[in-house]
């Protein structure tokens, strides 16, 4: 198994299996989700985009701007609030930053699954089946086109977590890096705290999130991407939650 | 002032004010040379051409291979070791993997300075002062041309020296994941322990200078780059120990 982590998307993911981790919190908030019923999750950088299509799809409208909940929106994007929610057989549309930015990065990979603390165990399993234990490619969305703590050290989690599903790994790119950093925090929760990301959660009194973002594999689900559009108004990635529970 | 923060060398240094960091060990190698007397230091990637200059000049030769002193060499490039030399009026050459293989990136800085824990106040100063308070490029060697933990926890320290002297400093690239990676860990030590070129210091029985790494601004010697020339069997860089007591 070759194991590649990028601290940002960079170059070309053609033919890859691809772990995107936006940990605070869009890739917490995902599993979260598909955990309390939901049958598909849509993810735009577009408020005006996301408002449209959940008019004709009847979605639930998740997403916040600086740090509020836009207008006509159901909810904000914190784990820690998604956890309380009942959405059987719903569908909702997702506004976030960081990981519609990464996505454009990822055309032509052959997979692209969600992965973060909360359901790394599962993410690494699905990933390492769907490669056929070859190549793996940890991609962190990072905050604000700049490398992040977080993702960082989620990524050296999921790192960990796959060879520990496939043995010996060849590591590429960062992911020594990001193992390493994750042996030096005892408890990632550390890193989240020092984080740009976790530092902007934690002065929108989001703590709570760095702490449901910080539980390791609390979920079976990984959300996968199985559709993209490029609507008038922007792009659109639709996502189902696989559940791992069976796999050979 | 703009701090822009590199994990790997990347893109162009053209017009700017570098601290080439390389922690383990030669950039914290190399102020305890001039410390000791060293007149002049010279780098290069290649054991053959270290040889040939040093006859010619009359140098001592400093490197390792595998962490063995090549056959002709008179010290390693162990820190710990290197305290000891006293070295007054000497040149050195000095075969160093990470560093060469980085240089070749800085074609075009302004000046390039050679930056570590342990000339960390000093080097920031001197940054500082030569780009008049208005951009400095922080970038970090890593280990075999992967980003590494105890340049990046190194870079995190010399942005936040930066800062110190300069005041409000803009966060450019990586830097404010270095900064960020630096306050959660109150110990760099702990990063260098987990970092890939510390693994195999450790591993070569050398974790004395993951020691002396870790001690912050003990020398006021910055390397500075004077001269760098293309020889038959590549590349040599010149540097001299400039000192920083008396910058306005």
């Amino acid at each position: 198994m070759r194991i590649r982590t990028d601290l940002l998307p960079q170059g070309s993911y053609a033919g890859e299996v691809v772990l995107l981790v936006d940990v605070l919190r869009s890739c917490t908030a995902a599993p979260i989700l598909f955990d309390n019923g939901l049958a598909r999750l849509s993810v735009t950088p577009s408020l005006r985009l996301a408002r449209a299509l959940a008019a004709s799809e009847g979605s639930l409208l998740l997403g916040e701007r600086g740090g509020m909940v836009p207008e006509g929106f159901n909810h904000g994007n914190s784990p820690a609030e998604l956890r309380r929610l009942d959405l059987e057989g719903r569908t909702a549309l997702m506004v976030s930053e960081n990981l519609p930015k990464a996505l454009p990065h990822l055309d032509g990979a052959r997979e692209v699954l969600l992965a973060s603390l909360y359901n790394a165990g599962a993410a690494a399993r699905l990933a390492a089946h769907l490669a056929s234990s070859t190549s793996v490619a940890i991609v962190c969305c990072g905050f604000g086109g700049q490398e992040d703590l977080d993702d960082a050290v989620a990524a050296g989690l999921l790192a960990a977590e796959l060879r520990r599903v496939c043995g010996a790994a060849e590591p590429v790119g960062a992911t020594r890096f990001a193992v390493g950093l994750l042996r030096a925090f005892p408890d990632p929760l550390a890193a989240f705290w020092q984080s740009v990301a976790g530092r902007y959660l934690r002065r929108l009194e989001h703590a709570e999130d760095l702490a449901v973002a910080s539980l390791v594999s609390h979920s079976e689900r990984v959300p996968r991407l199985v559709a993209s559009e490029q609507a008038e108004r922007g792009p659109v990635y639709r996502f189902e939650g696989a559940g791992v529970t069976n796999l050979a």
